[in-house]
């Protein structure tokens, strides 16, 4: 749905709504011919299911395989080919750095490179993250002419490079070749929207390489980390704010920092959760009367599918299902429960496939399935939706879509 | 299907295709967890599902509740989102008053004010349809400078103000405040697609605060229904026409004059189809040699489920049931039955949920329906389409579509 069509029929409404998201739901069938979700001792979820209606999202598009960014951007009713989080950005909501107008940020790798400067370990042997912190340290205190800088340590060799001043283009090439036996790149500026490259590209990429050659100085004496590469410049993306366009107020329970961020980048506020879905239940009801709306993530469905765990998904799937009484009892008005993508365990990673979706409430039509999984979803009622009419299907059952049109 | 490709591609033929629209079709489980359509003693409707294919249309989107106005735009072909009828202009068209070129309309309602000029009740107790064409005779006399203008009742405390004259702009702001204890709003101009506001806009502006003021004086007398808000400003939409879009001879058999009107807007001849289904049956077999499709609007469906009455809608579609044999003996080569909207009778009102859609003749590829209800068509071969898409489908199975591309 269009943001400026939502603007014009967007209506205040004293419902709640509950978006679930099970991180990488979906799966595909495992030993005994059954999904995760299948396999699961799920009664809750296929009670739901049995009470309301059941169909499948599309994150992104049909065979596209979604990141973490672009499934949760459209689970926000956002079409994430139109919006983009840039590598940078993302990785910097993930350490709950939030940026400014004025910055720009890259994810950056420490490596090793030999005598000569040539790369020999693109990852510098998956350092420990606690060297990189030592190491964020150290670079922070590079100067450069006219801006700021922040290096935040993420995990093992990744970091996050934050510059902060006026006229900082992410037009700016990456400095990773991909490969070892050459030197990282030099960072050049890129050719923008016009013809030619612009002076902020310019100016960006001579600060970039300022920077990278201090570090390699600061660095020389090390054996290992003692260069590094960076790449995914992208300043802070413009997202559309879901409490202004759909006039409510949205908050987020969520445990790992960059589903809070991707939250936040898109206006909700992000509360103070704990790291268990006892914690999340227990920020659920201390503020159940201040928001209209409650984005509730899920991680360890989407962990266990990427370690390839079979049955981790299939246990972290059924302790949700254990919680789900106790979402119910908080009173949704409509509850909806999906995966920002589909992680089979049979594929120890993100996939295309489509994802589960329900959908709980008043004046659901009701269909036939008798339970939540992949089989049943693909014949339900709801059909197969792209994810980002999800939220608006979600709104227009609690009442907060007026008509279109007379 | 673009108006571009429709050009293109539409080949005329010797077939005939009957669109029944059955209003407000689609429903929601009532009382014995049936919805209406699946209630409903329907052995014709279930026979053409059994030889035909089902399936669902989505009159505008996911989750999005159409007017009348847009869920038969969107019947007829066009796209409800890039064609819009305003509320003046199909207000107009429900009392089978055609606006010209150099008409702008507006909905108007007459209000009670106190002795201060504030609005103490905004329907005027919803005062007599004769009251208001009384009224509408008496602000018909109202003269103003270069502007030709008509006043007519609807219903009720409803009516029609047309102004005609050469530049006049609907960028003009609604009289109406929506509520009670205040005076009507002056009408301004609104700032247009450009910077400011045109002088077209700020003309009319002019002109419609001076008939309120006018009416207003002429009104004053009165104890009840002494003033009047404006709102819904429209001139003429400017749509496709499907008998040259199409290349086919296009009638409408309705008996309520706003579907007569939005027909008249596709360009399609309206019949004289009396005011039940035998007449509109009468009036199909005495055209039925001149026109190659024919719309049959059957309007008791919504009637009943914007009242919440179930069972009466339920019997809406029984009679309407009894009459396919005779819409059948016609020889129709596609007929289609699908509705514009949902009207569920358990919520009293349009709905976002999907209507079901039913497709009859040669060459469709019939799916394993046994009936035609909501369940059937959510899981029908036909699969769930825009509601836009329906016409192109009936026309391709008519052999009325060339081939794309060689």
């Amino acid at each position: 749905m269009d943001p400026e069509l939502i603007r014009r029929l967007a209506t205040p409404a004293s419902t709640k709504v509950m978006l679930c998201v099970m991180d990488g739901l979906g799966g595909l069938p495992g030993p005994r011919g059954r999904t995760e979700l299948e396999e699961a001792d799920s009664p809750q979820l296929d009670r739901l299911a049995e009470l309301g209606a059941v169909g499948q999202s599309v994150p992104v598009g049909i065979g596209i395989t979604p990141g973490s960014g672009p499934g949760h951007l459209a689970l926000f009713g956002l079409d994430p080919l139109r919006y983009e989080v840039g590598r940078g950005a993302l990785e910097a909501t993930g350490i709950e750095l939030d940026l400014g107008p004025r910055d720009l940020a890259a994810r950056g790798n420490l490596c090793t490179v030999d005598a000569d400067g040539l790369i020999v370990d693109r990852r510098a042997g998956r350092v420990a993250t606690e060297v990189t912190a030592e190491i964020a340290g150290v670079l922070s205190a590079v100067a450069l002419p006219g801006v700021e800088l922040m290096v935040r340590p993420v995990r093992e060799h990744r970091f996050v490079l934050v510059l902060r001043g006026d006229d900082l283009s992410a037009d700016v090439s990456e400095t990773d070749p991909q490969r070892v036996g050459v030197p990282p790149l030099e960072a050049e500026p890129l050719a923008g929207a016009g013809d030619g490259t612009g002076p902020a590209a310019e100016r960006t990429a001579e600060l970039v390489n300022g920077f990278v050659s201090e570090a390699r100085r600061l660095l020389r004496t090390r054996e290992r980390a003692n260069a590094l590469t960076l790449r995914g410049w992208a300043t802070r993306p413009d997202l559309p704010q879901l409490p202004a366009l759909w006039r409510l107020r949205a908050a987020a329970v969520a445990t790992y920092p960059m589903y809070r961020g991707l939250a936040r980048l898109v206006g909700m506020d992000v509360l103070d959760a704990g790291d268990s879905i006892e914690t999340q239940i227990a920020a659920l009801g201390r503020h159940w009367a201040e928001y209209d709306f409650f984005f509730v993530h899920w991680k360890h469905t989407d962990s266990a599918g990427e370690d390839g765990d079979f049955l981790r998904k299939v246990r972290a799937i059924e302790e949700f299902d254990r919680a789900i009484p106790r979402l119910l009892a908080l009173g949704p008005d409509v509850l909806v429960v999906t995966g920002d993508h589909s992680t089979p365990a049979m594929m120890a990673a993100h996939s295309w496939h489509p994802v589960p979706l329900l959908i709980s409430g008043r004046h659901v039509r009701v269909d036939d399935s008798h339970g939540f999984g992949e089989g049943e979803c693909a014949r339900g009622g709801l059909g197969t939706i792209p994810a980002r009419e999800v939220l608006p299907l979600a709104f227009a059952h609690a009442g907060r879509l007026a008509k279109y049109g007379a």
